[in-house]
């Protein structure tokens, strides 16, 4: 059974996730559909093209990936289905799967013009049911990629914001803020490497690198390498959102001691 | 592999949706569970009518909706299911189903009868757990709805508030918000056929109809037609409830130019 | 087609309880992957305890109950298998899986060592991918309890406050806020019989109990027993939590009339 999964900024009080897996188990009977998540920040496309990023390594080959966090609906921002190795993605060409394209290699990137396949008619609003929907079930049942549309060469691609060295420290920034409060970098694992022993500066905190949360006590700011590969700031028990008063854009400052 | 819908006021941080999962994995072990949505505000009957409504049509034939906003719950308002040509619908007798159920013919209507169904004891204050979770699960696993109690010739029946001729003019209301902050109006896209050309007024501003939210400015009000078929006002990268001030119930004038 | 249960603290807005699904899914690509929530207030052990416990009962026999609340993630505390008679609990070994344990016979508790069932690398944040996930995969793909570790004798315990008798009173609290505010409290419905006719002072309220939630006039408080077969504290089509100002830990008195 192939998995379908859902990324968007729909959230979960209105309906809209829910019709467009009505639409998908229409088109798609056995697909067994997963949401990554519908919490992405409004029109935030770059946090849609993040999570869509680490999530992609975690889901079996051939899982169809549908994310829709899309400002240009009812636009002429195409349409794209991007064949990878390891499966597929569908969405508007905004940049919003560019990251996870670079996860694995790209076989293929159609524009999907064969309107056959969309609901009709089309709505100006709601393309996850009218058309990025039909799309994944239409894959999911088994239609080739280049039935659905004309191959193209290139998409819009996102960047997320680098870490830079500068001398012998690093300056980087909060990229993404989880639901606990923990401060996600866009500073890599493999940056520090050759660097135990570093001093973080962020919003006045000064912190070393912790193998745990659990490695301070409760109400402690605390830095980790996260499950992303990706240094973080958390408060032990807490939210360090709040405690540090930091929001995404937030710079650190990573030191050799 | 039949579809169960799930649409409750019961929220995501409690186990109840969960649970009324589990009783009907239980009955009927090979459906596919789909939330249709969990966020109804808590009892408003209504705006889970209008949900319901209009997602029906995006399921697929023989798909069983299974409805909980229940503020009569333990009282003697009667559990109901309603077959209709394109599936089923379960919940209690206070309206919920009753917009839905205006979606596609109605073969029968039933009064669950057949406590034995259900699962006992009964509580008085969780019958998606109890009483229609169960029903659901039966009818998912193959019981005919005859079978579920006793047939009855109508049910409770909700309105909308009805969108109005006034001259020229058409005076509506806000019914919904979504989580975007998007209003949605009752004016039905035909009643505004042969006036290309309108004026809308709304908490003071003074808008055209747009064929995209992205037919206007970052953060200008525009109005569309939505993917129900009805007037929508919208912010562009915002929200509308914000900006504009508006709640449901919120009164729009559409007058030809 | 296995059941898999999940039970977390990790929230809908980011991807990790996707992120998870997708883990299991690739484990086990039969399995059907249910939600008990992923709401259970941050870090809070003893909520998550006690929603599991809930839930289990109304699960298919076989079901595997994956649940992680984690505050000790990257510590030496122990990932566990616990095999019931009804299914399977798979979670940290910090009390979050002993009051489901309660509800079905164990038949063994297994200290899950086998390292190469877990994602490599291991991140120290996230085991909910790296460890928990996998186990829940491997159980609901048939590999046996016993191959997962070492069995051992017991598990942390938690506890929750106990009702207490005080005379012909009883001395209670309040254990749980579900979504709606109602209040529930720790005083079992067996504890009630032989006290028809009891006056229940919260607050400064004083109350009877009532048979639902629909016997007192809107917007007035009303005593129940609930769901749970736990008295309960409503506000009908209202909050108490907000009506009444209460929160977790707030005492209850119940005295015979």
């Amino acid at each position: 059974m192939t998995v379908v999964t859902l990324t968007t900024d729909f959230g979960l009080t209105d309906p809209f996730a829910g019709i467009m897996k009505g639409v998908i188990a229409r088109r798609a009977p056995g697909a067994t559909i997963i949401d990554i998540t519908h919490g992405i920040p409004p029109q935030d496309v770059l946090a849609g093209a993040l999570v869509l990023e680490q999530a992609l390594p975690y889901f079996p080959a051939g899982t169809v990936h549908v994310a829709v966090v899309d400002p240009g609906v009812g636009t002429e921002r195409r349409p794209l289905c991007i064949e990878l190795e390891d499966g597929f993605l569908v969405g508007p060409d905004n940049g919003l799967l560019s990251l996870a394209a670079t996860r694995s290699a790209i076989r293929r990137i159609v524009h999907c013009t064969e309107e056959g396949l969309f609901l009709s008619p089309r709505s100006a609003t709601f393309h996850g049911r009218d058309v990025f929907g039909p799309l994944a079930g239409a894959l999911a049942s088994g239609t080739a990629v280049a039935a659905l549309g004309t191959e193209v060469g290139d998409m819009e691609r996102l960047e997320l914001p680098a870490a830079l060295r500068d001398g012998a420290a690093i300056r980087g920034q909060v990229i993404y803020i989880d639901h606990f409060g923990n401060l996600v970098t866009n500073v890599r694992e493999q940056m520090l490497a050759g660097l135990r022993g570093v001093r973080i500066g962020i919003r006045g905190a000064r912190l070393g690198v912790s193998p745990s949360y659990a490695a301070v006590a409760s109400g402690a700011p605390v830095a980790v390498v996260n499950s992303w590969g990706l240094l973080e700031i958390a408060v032990r028990d807490g939210s360090a959102r709040e405690r540090l008063g930091a929001e995404v854009g937030e710079p650190i400052l990573v030191e050799p001691r």
